[in-house]
């Protein structure tokens, strides 16, 4: 083992689908919106991004939340024209989205299996508490993590507090995640290590960072069979 | 100190006000939905809970699920015929629910402050996690506690998991809050100690309980000043 103590994971679309989901439910919420309004404009395809933004502050990251928006976004570019019906067609979306299956991603349980072989490993997922502890429960993973933290947000202060609590300097932390937002670039901001596994879809806002990805600090892997190996290059880097 | 190591709070309605919120929510609700069905008839008065209580299993606990039930149950009891605008309406209760100022408890930061200078003292709040950490931001208490949980339920599982970490059996701790199903009844199964205050109001999920009142291991008290001398007074028993 080299000097990395702790190895992070993310959970949604690095553990499991999830993107894809919410993709699902968005053009679900736009056949419907469809009926209202012209979606060949594209303020109106953005609105509900827009929406979502806005609420962040009072509703957080989730399910719930982007059913709140759907909702409201709908009601809004209607104009209050849409009919009960069709918002209870969107609630339905709603709760699909937070019923959805747990589907692993392919080879994802023999990496985090070789990797929990060499290291502490941490499971740190972001949104609402209630749908990811359902999502952890169902994964069958559980049992391979030694800690499991759900944050409202992922940012340099949330990992300072994780970090502070496993007992481990930023340089003897590695995090593994799809979101360059939020499982890389603050974690390379407080002096530690990370692994981006792109997913073949992200989230507009998860889209945005400031991060130079050139970074010695950081690869970049395709698939979760690369993920053993590159926590091994980066721990002896690390060592 | 007695044999008691750690001294749990509760936060809803036990640090800060929240239940009236909630009713203030259902009063604005019912008024709206008062346009469509015969509120006199006490299954449209009860079908909220109805709904709240079915949807706990996808939803857990909080406002946003809060919201997303009253939408359901208006769209429901009216046949489809609530309007958006009055959905609308529905969803700024909902927003405006999440958005209330946190209010402490008359004398709860001098008796928090009473039992931190005695104790270790945690805070256990259930709901929904972006809207409880906004709220223990807000009330001020944060630097009070020796750690935050914020957890999805409050049954004798979480209770033994968060004692886990604690690193105290449960003769050792003592719980303290506003409700005999979540705060007292698990812990006292368990083995540990409570002490209840009553808040005026308690929803009706909440009032439900098996716990035998008449324990010797159950303190109540009517208001936070008198919270200091029933923990002296348990912590004298468990010594």
């Amino acid at each position: 083992m080299g000097a990395i103590n702790w190895v992070g994971f993310d959970g949604d679309d690095t553990l499991w689908r999830s993107e894809d989901y919410y993709r699902k439910a968005e053009a679900g919420f736009h056949d419907i919106l469809g009926r209202y309004v012209d979606l060949d404009e594209s303020r109106n395809v953005d609105h509900l991004l827009t929406v979502e933004r806005r609420n962040l502050k009072v509703f957080g990251y989730g399910a719930k939340g982007m059913t709140l928006s759907m909702l409201e976004t709908a009601i809004e570019l209607s104009g209050e024209r849409i009919s009960a019906a069709h918002l209870r067609e969107i609630l339905e979306i709603g709760r699909a989205t937070l019923e959805h299956p747990v589907e692993l991603l392919p080879g994802i349980r023999e990496a985090v299996e070789a990797i929990a072989g060499r290291h502490e490993i941490v499971l740190i997922t972001k949104g609402d508490l209630f749908h990811q502890e359902a999502k952890i429960e169902q994964s069958g993973l559980a049992d391979l993590f030694h800690r499991i933290e759900v944050v409202s947000e992922k940012d340099t202060r949330t990992y300072t507090r994780v970090l502070e609590e496993l007992g481990t300097q930023p340089d003897g932390f590695l995090m593994i995640g799809n979101s360059l937002r939020s499982d890389i670039e603050p974690v390379i901001r407080l002096g530690g290590w990370g692994v981006h596994m792109p997913y073949h879809v992200t989230w507009a806002h998860e889209a945005e960072h400031g991060l130079d990805e050139a970074s010695p600090r950081l690869l970049t892997v395709e698939n979760p069979s690369q993920l053993p190996q590159a926590v091994a290059q980066i721990a002896s880097r690390a060592g």
